[in-house]
């Protein structure tokens, strides 16, 4: 990775159930988050369904464009999880019981004296060459092969995953992030802000509009990698939202 | 639309806030229940940033491919609502301060005595030859060009608009679904379920892990056109149920 830029990433959510809405996802929010505060810059997100063929299309798409990719659902024991064959078969390699994976669940289950029947043997299954993500939560590991992480669907379980993760990817460069609360909506501050977005190329700045009791109010959102830019652009937030009360006021 | 398959769907949510985790989406969940009460078929899901080549190039593959692509997101006032611009350029058409939008902006904005100006014309641009779609909540309308329907971000606007545009879709196609909470893990049902699941090619079987309290459960969601292959497969599953709980009763 090329160490001054930062590094990118995207995400590939598996499952009907997302696009169905019997789920609403968690882990898109829950990745987005981590990322941020670890400086990586999520650029791209996707959602299929329980399809081969669409799995593997939308994982070599995003895994030729990003540094990272991360996927969430489809690695449990039943007959519509079938993200590790997919993965295998996008990377071209031969999907196997994983003999590591085989003896951690034979493990886990002889101490539990359940039975470690065929379905819950599913779960050792990863592509030849893969590395497991540990799962502090229910045992069956995920797995990462090349550049692409993947992960359970069960939001505890993926949060999990991801926590032992993020902290050894490389090529992070944390963001300054400031928020300002503008009680004015997008229509008041458009083209001033405008104006200041102009002003300060060095930062990014983003609005999020709000509605609430019938009235709209904006949230101010500014990025950038250094203090400074951050601090002379807050600055022109601050003196436009004086400008536009007083004009309000009628002062 | 061949009347003989349900119509296909994408969605295409467009915000740096999404992805940089200040903004939790909601509008994939709704868009997702509504579309399934239609009987449409949502096949993807894509979230990119308020850059208009990403934008691009998401739209294109997605109009291409589905029935019906929704967006949402970006067409606001403010410098980074890039919506309608990116989608006149994927249409190859201009992008315009729509001469019906602008009249119904600035009656509203007339009405409650506020200024018109620059950056709320900017809600009026769409491209050339699109269609409103009506925005019951704050006035300034979405629009439809081909096969691509262009709604706001914020929840409460995107889920109106929505409102407005579903029930005139055509080519959906109700299917059954039937719930079947079973209190065993997807370990313990994975391999009878895919039994059943072979045994009823007319029905799509789905598995849905919970964890709770340190414990697995799973939805077992069964979805046919037809009453009676669902039934069948209900049936199925409620013996398999009933199997496994006896063999754990030691029964």
């Amino acid at each position: 990775m090329n160490s001054t830029r930062t590094a990118t990433a995207a995400m590939l959510a598996i499952g009907d159930e997302l696009l169905s809405g019997r789920t609403k996802d968690k882990n898109i929010g829950q990745l987005a988050d981590m990322l941020f505060l670890a400086g990586i810059d999520l650029k791209e997100v996707r959602i299929v369904g329980d399809e081969e063929a669409a799995i593997v299309e939308a994982l070599n798409a995003l895994r030729g464009r990003y540094d990272y990719v991360f996927t969430s659902g489809g690695i449990g024991p039943t007959h519509d999880d079938i993200t590790a064959d997919a993965v295998a078969r996008a990377f071209g390699v031969s999907c196997i019981h994983d003999p590591l994976a085989m003896d951690l669940l034979a493990a886990m289950y002889a101490r539990r004296d359940m039975e470690f029947n065929e379905a819950r043997q599913r779960m050792a299954r990863m592509p030849e060459g893969a590395r497991h993500i540990e799962n502090p939560v229910s045992t069956a590991p995920g797995f990462h092969i090349g550049n692409v992480y993947v992960m359970a669907g069960v939001p505890q379980v993926f949060t999990a995953m991801l926590g032992t993760v993020v902290p050894h990817l490389e090529g992070g460069r944390p963001m300054l992030s400031r928020s300002v609360a503008s009680p004015f909506g997008e229509g008041d501050i458009g083209t001033p802000l405008a104006a200041i977005q102009k002003k300060h190329p060095e930062t990014s700045i983003g609005s999020y509009p709000r509605f609430e009791s019938g009235r709209f109010s904006t949230e101010i959102v500014i990025r950038s990698a250094e203090e400074s830019p951050a601090d002379a652009a807050e600055r022109d937030i601050m003196a436009m939202i004086a400008e536009i009360a007083a004009a309000k006021a009628g002062i």
